[in-house]
């Protein structure tokens, strides 16, 4: 009897969620709520996605829960963090289904401004992270990072909130963006989550669905070559050399696979290591067709 | 009798000032003390400074305590907006007889951190404005801007002050800074206070005290110049040019002085202006001997 009585008011919650998300496309509009839940002594988590919501991102929603009292998602398609020729255009956009999971995962707010609410006619300022945004995708997506910092600060300063959560699958993103909220003493907490992944270990992105069935089963491979990459450094492989080729070679069998680049980094400090020793992330970004994609391991060692 | 008491009063009140200015030297330390000034409701203004304080902060002050309960003013001599070959190192720094300056007047709490306490170790992380950085000043002072801009996002972030002040004596920074709040969307307010002036009308500035006697008497001019400049504007002049070549006579005549630029320039984009017409920045920056001084007036003409 208890069960079912649970089970009742489960649902009745969520359907109570379904109704309660509410919608603000201003800043100004953001600050009146925000102003309200920091009256009544909540804590605000921001999650700021692209929309196209995915488990990534209700893994973000669901550590947000567990740590804040009034969460906040922003869905916005940052055009200043796309370069020529990359997928702003198609980058998919589907905001009724994202309302949808951002009620039926209890998120408060949904912060969804336009491209002018964001940079107005003329934007002038910019925040940069200089070092950190230079190796791995600095190295073949020149601007992007300067257009995700700069974006991010406006939505923290926007939403003023007390965390904002990111996925370890933009590793990179997610250091650059700590760095940005150390150095500029920004007044929140960064939160980063682990990477959320299919059963064949293809990491959870919103430009899988870009690919085709048969890419979609080459782009498994990337994660076996990160599981590989794993796997050699716990049997003691110290030359990063030898780690990257024997990645490169099974990315390489996937004929449809192009490899940007296959690197094993400090964590720290993004510097390239020879040897894998300490705290290293290995990264990877590949072109399958025209959809680029990106995963990472984090792999720390004990000197020996 | 009541005058008497009142004088009584504001003694005690004054000695009591004196007493009760704290100073914070950390971030963590100031965030402490404006959570609890939140706490109790107050609006809180900052005041960012490099020290040194004359009259001209005080305006400042004066201005923070008409509209704020918890006013902060920061001391932090940035080594970052300096120049190689620029005065950071004998920027006047006299810390103590601004903590009593800043008793006497109110202030709530002093912010005087240390250059590793803004910087760390490495600061990775700048924040830039476009255009309107690159006339005027921008022009002799490269990288200035950008260490302006910087410093002033971290104090901000630090102090979350709902106000932050600044004087019309440094015009560019101030539409700078306001342009650099208004793009990133920072949650506060940016007033702008009119430049004080000594009786000879010369602009009370922190670097007027390098300046010999003799210096001082030529650096009147620079305010003669630009009194010329409106009156010639009042008088229905409209072309720049004309202006400029009026205003240069009068800064020349006093040997000492290296006229650096004068420039007419639209108020909002600071683009130079041909015809003195709509909102104007009449700005001069000259060298005498060593030291550079900057001032300005404002003129707005209506079409005819």
């Amino acid at each position: 009897m208890a069960g079912r009585e649970n089970r009742a008011f489960t649902w009745a919650f969520h359907l109570a969620k379904l109704i309660i998300v509410e919608i603000a496309e201003t800043t100004e509009s953001v600050r009146v709520r925000i102003s309200a839940a920091r009256a009544e002594g909540k804590k605000i988590g921001l999650i700021p996605t692209m929309g196209a919501l995915h488990s990534g991102h209700i893994s973000l929603i669901e550590a947000a829960a567990g740590q804040c009292d009034y969460i906040v998602v922003s869905i916005f398609v940052n055009p200043t963090q796309f370069g020529a020729g990359e997928d702003f255009e198609k980058y998919p956009r589907r905001l009724n289904t994202d309302l949808e999971i951002c009620a039926a995962n209890g998120v408060d707010l949904v912060f969804a401004p336009s491209a002018d609410e964001m940079y107005k006619s003329e934007n002038l300022t910019w925040v940069t992270v200089e070092k950190l945004t230079e190796p791995l995708c600095g190295r073949f997506r020149p601007g992007h990072f300067r257009g995700v910092t700069t974006v991010c600060a406006k939505l923290f300063n926007i939403v003023t909130c007390d965390v904002a959560f990111f996925g370890w699958k933009d590793a990179q993103q997610a250091i650059v963006i700590k760095r940005m909220v150390e150095d500029l003493k920004l007044p929140l907490e960064i939160v980063v989550c682990p990477t959320v992944r299919e059963p064949d270990g293809l990491a959870v992105s919103s430009r899988n669905r870009y690919l085709s069935g048969e890419q979609r089963e080459q782009a498994a491979s990337i994660y076996k070559a990160l599981q590989k990459c794993e796997q050699m450094v716990r049997a003691g492989v110290k030359e990063a050399e030898v780690v990257i080729k024997e990645m490169r070679d099974i990315l390489t069998a996937s004929r449809g696979i192009e490899i940007q680049y296959i690197d094993i980094v400090d964590v720290d400090t993004l510097e390239g290591l020879e040897r894998v020793e300490g705290r290293a992330l290995v990264a990877v970004a590949v072109k399958i067709g025209s959809t680029r994609l990106i995963d990472n391991i984090f792999v720390e060692t004990v000197g020996r």
